[in-house]
Formats: C-alpha cells, structure tokens, sequence
C-alpha cells in the first residue's frame, strides 16, 4: 500500500513535467485540478523558476492558495514577487487568518509590506494583533475565523448562518455562541444541530461547560487539552473571557508533534530546528549541534581532572582503570532512563512538581533494583571471566577490588537515577527547559559523580 | 489559566466526595451531569469499591459509558462484575465498536465471555473480526459505526440518514459513498453538504480522489496520512477496495503520542510501555529498563577488554588515561545526536531508505565541521589549561600528545556521526526496529571504535 502510492505519485509527477514541457496546458489543468494540494506542493517546488508562475495561475483559485500554503518559504516568495498586485490579493483572499501570519513571518519586510498593502484595514489591524502574540502561545497558532451564533437563533438561524459564511470559515463542525460583547457563552456543534428540530433555540440545545484556553497560554498545554479531551476545535479567549478565535486539531496536530521533535532533540543535546531534516542545511545543522557538544567536552575537563587526581593510584591498581567506561556507561544510562522518562512524563502533563516526592520515592525503589540486579550479574561476571578465564586481577586483591566495582556500580545505578529523576522537574518548576536536564547535562553529572564514588570506594577498600 | 482549572478541579473532586458521604444523591446526579467525562474518570477511580456501582449507576447513561470508556482497567473490571447484565448490555450498547474492542483486549477471558453475552451475534462477529487485525494496524484502531451513503441519493436524503444514524456514529463530519458491494466511490463532508442545494445529487458533489489506507497498514502510516493531509477521519478499506471502518482523528492523535513516547523510550534504552509514568508499578519499570541496562554492562566488557589490551602503555603515559572519558564522551554525543535526528525524520516519514547516500553526504560535512572546530578548540585549552596552567603534560611528549588527543577527537566525531546515521536507516530497511539504533546502543560501538582509534593513533604519535 505505502509502496503503491509512492509509485502513483512518482507517475503523476512525469506526467506533469511532460505535460509543461510540451506546453499542453489545457490537459494539465484538468489532471492539477484533480489532485491533492499537500501532493502538488513538492511537485512544484521541482518545477524552474521561470515555469513555477505560469503553472500557479493554471490552477483554480480555491487550489492554488491551498498549494501555496503548503509550499517552502522560499517558493512562496518567489511566487509572491511574480505575482501582480491582482493575484496576490486574490491568494490571500483565499488564506484563512493564521496561514497569512504564519507567512509573512517568515518574509522578508519587503515582502510583507506588498502583503499587507492588499489587505483591507480590518484584516491589517487583525493580523497585526495576532503578530503580537508570543510564540508558542495559544494566540500565535489560532485562527479567526469561526462561525458565531447568538443564543436566541434557532436550529435553521444557525444553518442559514452556516450558509452564509461556512465558505469562509476553517472548520463549520463546533459554532460558538456569544453575547453581544463577544464573551462566549456556550459550543453547539453541527451534530447537536443536525440531530435537533429546526425550531428549537440555540440557548436550549447549547453546551456550556466549554473547554478553552486563553490567548496567552502554551501551545504545548493547548495540544494537551486535545488529546485530554479529543477535541476537534478550541475556542481561544482573552483576559475579558472575550472569544478571540479558534485553534483547530489539524494545527494542535503540528504542535504536538513539533513539540515531540523539540524534546527529542533537546534530549540528544541538539538546538531545535523547525526544518524537516533534509530541508535544513549543512551549516544549519552544524550550527544546531556544535553547542552542546563543545559545552559537554569542556565540561569533560572534570572527569579528567579526577582522574588526574587520583592517577599515581590509578596506575598501581592498572585493573580499576579498564572499568572506568563500565561504570560510567551504566550511570549514564541508568540516569537518562529515568530524565528521559520524567521529561516525557512532564511534557504529556502526566505529572507536575507537586508529585516529586512520589517520583524519587518510586525511582528510589526501581534503582535499588536495578543497582542490586546489575552489581550481583556484574559480580559473576568478573569472577568467571576477568578473574578465571582472563586473569586480568592480581590474586592478592582481587576480591576488594571485585567489590568495589560492584559496589560502586550500586551506588552509581541509584544516584544516577535520582539525579535524573529530580533535575527535570526542579528545572521544570525554576520556569527552565526541563528537555535541556536530559542525557547529556545529566549524563556529564553523573560521570563525574560515578568517578568519585569509585575511587572514594576504591581508597578504602583497595588502595 | 492552567493553575485555576486545577484548583476548579479539586474544588469540585472535594464537593463530590462530600456529597457521596452524605448520600446526597439528588444534587451529585446535578452536578456529575454537568461534567466532562475525561475530569470525571480520575475522581471515580478514588471512590472505594463499595460506592464506584452506586454513584456510577447515577449517571445518565451516555455520559456513565463515557465515564467508563476514560477509567483504568482494573477500574473497568470492577465495575462490570458489579453490574448486572441488563446495565452491563446497556453500556456495551453506548460505546463506540473501537472502544469495545479495546477494552475486551484488556480483560481476563471470564469477562471478556461475559461482555460477549450481552452483544448480538452481529456485533459478536465484527468485534471477533476486530480482534484478529494485527497489533498496531490500521484495523486495529479503526472503528465500524460511520456513515455510508449511495451516489443516487440526494443532499436532503443524506441528511435523513444522518438523523437516522448519526446518534451512533463517531463522527458525521465525513460521509462515505458506498456502491452494493460496499466499495468505496467517495467522500462527501457535511460541509459540502451544508453548502450544496437541497436537489443535488451526491454522485456530483462527493470527492472522488480519496485518501484511504489499508485494514494492515501499520498505525505509524495511519497517524502520518493525518498530519500530512489535515484529516479528521479515514477511510480503512480491505484488498478488494471495500470499506471496512474509519479511523477518527483523536484515535490518531493517540496514536502520535504513543510512538513518540516509545521511540523516546528506545532512544534512552528503555523498553516501551503502554500506561502513563505514575500509573506504571515499581516491578513493572523496573522489568522495562534492566535489560538494556545489563546488556550495556555486558557490553562494555570490550571496552575494558580493549583499555587492557593497552595496560602496559597506557600505565607510562597516564596523562592520556585522563582524556578517555572526553573522547567517548564527545563520541557518543557526537553519534547520538545523529541517530537520534535520524530516527526522528524515519518515523515521521521525512526519510526512506532511497535517502540513504544524501543522509551520509550531509552527516559526513556536519562531521567534519564540527569534528575541526571539537579539535581546535580542544588543541586551545589543553595549551592553555593542561600544559600552561594545570602542567598535566610531560615537556618532552606534549605537543605528540597534544596531536594525538586532537587528532583523536575529529576521526571520533566524523566515526560516531556515520555509524550514527547509517545505522538506524539499515536498522529500518531490515526491519527491524531504528529507535533501537539509537544512543545507547550506538553509543556502545562508538566507545569501543573511539578507544581503538585513540589507541592506534597514540601507538604511532607518543608510544
């Protein structure tokens, strides 16, 4: 099936460049009307600069902004400057509120001043008050369109409403109902209409316990309210309880996963991008990671500068030193199960700072077993293998030396897990990123952290 | 915002309690109905065994299902043993197909038997049809209530439809146009619906370019067609192109989440689990994690074996010893960060197999980038650090050291960031799992290729 497609898409997309290169423009407009706008999209953006306008005005209204919008940025803009003043105003006609802003965002501001001159004055004021929205706010991802109902319309006021303006609005399946300063006073949605007589009232028939959030508050959290409540729409309200606008699940959908993307990378010691992978550049990609890893190695300097410290005792018992990297592997991975875990968990709003205390309590308990576990395997191990099979211990001591590295790798398995257990959420509740505590930063703790237990240990059992 | 809707939460979950003490029954059955069902599952499961049947059975039955279908397990089994049949038939009754089926997967057989009981032999059948998909198929997750029409049909008849049958289906939004074979021909929304005459025929107005999937497609494909496509339900059809259910865009959206939340799991060498951080028993985490945890241990034996293939040297040039933990450090950070990325775009269908060489070409500039500006700043601070301030470095052998630490670092991080991009891509055209490619395990190959490298490279500049 996944390999069906891609071959189908492969076809029409040959026969699209035949198509332009043979200039049968009347057969091509035929097979572009039929076809989706998310798979027009690449395809256009393989077609040359000097076609790309020609294509674009081939397609019908409706479609080409629906194409335009799914387009890189850079395409857009170079659509945008073959555009006469016409055309562009006929695209953004067509663009619901929140791809407009979500596009001249990213222009430059010449470009975004020949956008809103084809604006009228409402829709300029409107999208100057939704570019003042923080990123990553409930206000920055809404759109305004919506259709609003008043309380006193019945069933069929509500459907001549729809009629009126359901060709312009993002979504027609959840209308809002307000009051005549815009407060919202209830959700009824296409359902509840379709399945009520045409003469009941909206007042009777609407639901007002709503879910909704306000402009200013986090993308992340109004992504979570979608899949708490398997919501299809989200009214946005301001300060006044005044209805704003709407956030719809297609873009809860972008921010959810986005999000997801965001911790993963933050998790892997990588600046976010907003980029699909290959989209993103050499340079770009470089610039996203050397941070962190040129943090982390400097960071290194610790570690060495323990061993240093205790190198003149390193090299009398030469057989510690090849546990080093056993040691610390085990920590960091211990430790990052249980950052990566929390952080996960503090994302999804699984849990909060007032659940610590249940959180180290429980990572306490899993790490003794795991310490327990992996030192009594750890145990077997050195003695069948290092010890009678490889003969890398000294006879004279190596059963203080066998105990301190199992007793290290105990301790090491519980504070790692800790560590990692309470740095996301105390950074969490410090208002920093708790995705930034996970592996690496965690990890660089606890090595440190698993070299001293060692050779605290290590004095005072072998040395 | 968010703070106030919790505290709104617990003032109401305090009300309710005190309303079940003193067998208020009257104003709990007000106030419970005026409730979510997603608020009001969590405050259910703190209610004792005794009271859960009495204060369930005050629910108006649509919401009591609904209820139902957001509480844990064991919750679940406790309520159907103490039901009787007639309100166990009537639950069963309100719940989606989709819902039934997962919560028959959870129960122990006796239940299970009796939850079939209660259904007809039809809905026996399709729910034994349910059960046989794979585990994480499309047919898995899809559901069988929808409504279907026929292309002769009017707007108006399939507005009566929609009366008929709307109150059990999931969604109304989309409507699908079915011939007598029950192969799909099209889809009609309610919008197209709404802003269409009355008289129209729906063989004009449905859309005919359908975006469907297949009852074995995996959930991962499922959940990607509604991101890339802004969808709010699609179609699952069989081999012979008949319709068989829909999957609803907030079963998707679970969807997401879940594979996010599994491949963060692999990424940090965790096994997946299915309930949320707090939800999931101490044992049980402790099962999820120490596997991995052990194989790692186990695994690291090369590296020790490898630093004491190398004793004797490294025991005359211990200045060395102190930057192993640096190199492996920078290695694995280096090569998870590329795995990691990498991971993340194959899951969400940014890239296939076919990118590979792209993939390799990108990764190997990145590396080399950040591999020269990891060993110049690196040569900088030993300089300025090691031999200037710290005298770390014996006079005679510092500047071979020097090169061979540096030289070290750049071979390390150009390594890591290929096996770290080139293995979860084989991982996945193997198919075997890619997010089990990640970090940890990764990072145990690059531990071991680091300290050959350094070693190597030592061998031929200081030893």
């Amino acid at each position: 099936m996944e390999e069906v497609k891609i071959t189908e898409q492969k076809i029409l997309e040959e026969k699209i460049f035949e198509l332009i290169e043979g200039k049968k423009f009347g057969l091509l407009k035929e097979l572009l009307s039929e076809m989706n706008p998310v798979d027009l999209a690449p395809i256009f953006e393989e077609v040359t600069e000097k076609d790309l306008p020609v294509i674009f005005r081939i397609l019908p209204k409706e479609l080409a902004a629906e194409v335009f919008v799914e387009m890189e940025t850079d395409m857009q803009q170079l659509l945008i400057e073959a555009f006469s003043d016409r055309e562009l105003r006929e695209v953004i006609d067509e663009l619901f509120m929140d791809d407009t802003v979500d596009i001249i965002e990213e222009m430059p501001a010449s470009v975004t001043k020949r956008i809103l001159k084809q604006t009228d004055a409402a829709t300029r004021r409107m999208i100057n008050q939704l570019l003042a929205y923080p990123e990553d706010s409930a206000g920055s991802i809404m759109t305004t369109e919506y259709i609003d109902l008043k309380k006193d319309m019945t069933v069929d006021d509500a459907f001549d409403r729809i009629r009126k303006i359901g060709f312009d609005t993002e979504t027609i399946y959840a209308c809002y109902v307000t009051d005549r300063s815009r407060r919202l006073l209830g959700i009824v949605s296409i359902k509840d209409l379709l399945l009520n007589a045409k003469e009941c009232v909206i007042r009777d028939i609407m639901e007002e316990n709503i879910i909704y959030v306000n402009t200013h508050d986090e993308q992340e959290y109004v992504a979570n309210q979608f899949e708490k409540y398997d919501l299809l729409a989200l009214p946005v309200v301001d300060k006044e309880n005044r209805l704003i606008g709407i956030v719809t699940v297609d873009d809860a959908i972008d921010v959810m996963q986005e999000e997801a993307t965001e911790d993963i990378e933050k998790m892997a010691a990588i600046l976010p991008s907003e980029k699909t992978y290959l989209k993103t550049g050499v340079f770009e990609t470089f610039k996203a990671r050397i941070p962190w890893l040129l943090f982390l190695m400097i960071s290194a300097t610790f570690t060495g500068a323990i061993i240093s410290t205790f190198e003149s005792q390193l090299t009398s018992f030469a057989a510690l030193i090849a546990f080093i990297p056993m040691l610390m592997g085990t920590g960091g991975n211990s430790g990052s199960q249980s950052s990566v875990t929390v952080i996960r968990a503090l994302s999804l709003g699984d849990i909060e700072f007032k659940d610590i205390l249940r959180v180290i309590w429980k990572e306490l308990r899993v790490s003794v077993l795991c310490g327990l576990v992996l030192g009594i395997v750890n145990f077997i191990k050195l003695y069948l293998i290092d010890y009678m099979w490889l003969n890398n211990f000294d006879k004279n001591v190596f059963i203080s030396e066998m105990f301190t590295v199992c007793l290290t790798l105990v301790l090491v398995v519980i504070a790692a897990k800790l560590v990692g257990c309470v740095l996301p959420i105390l950074a969490k509740s410090m208002g920093l990123d708790p995705a930034v505590m996970a592996s690496p930063l965690v990890t660089t703790i606890i090595d440190a952290l698993s070299l001293v237990i060692y050779f605290v240990i290590a004095g005072i059992l072998v040395i």
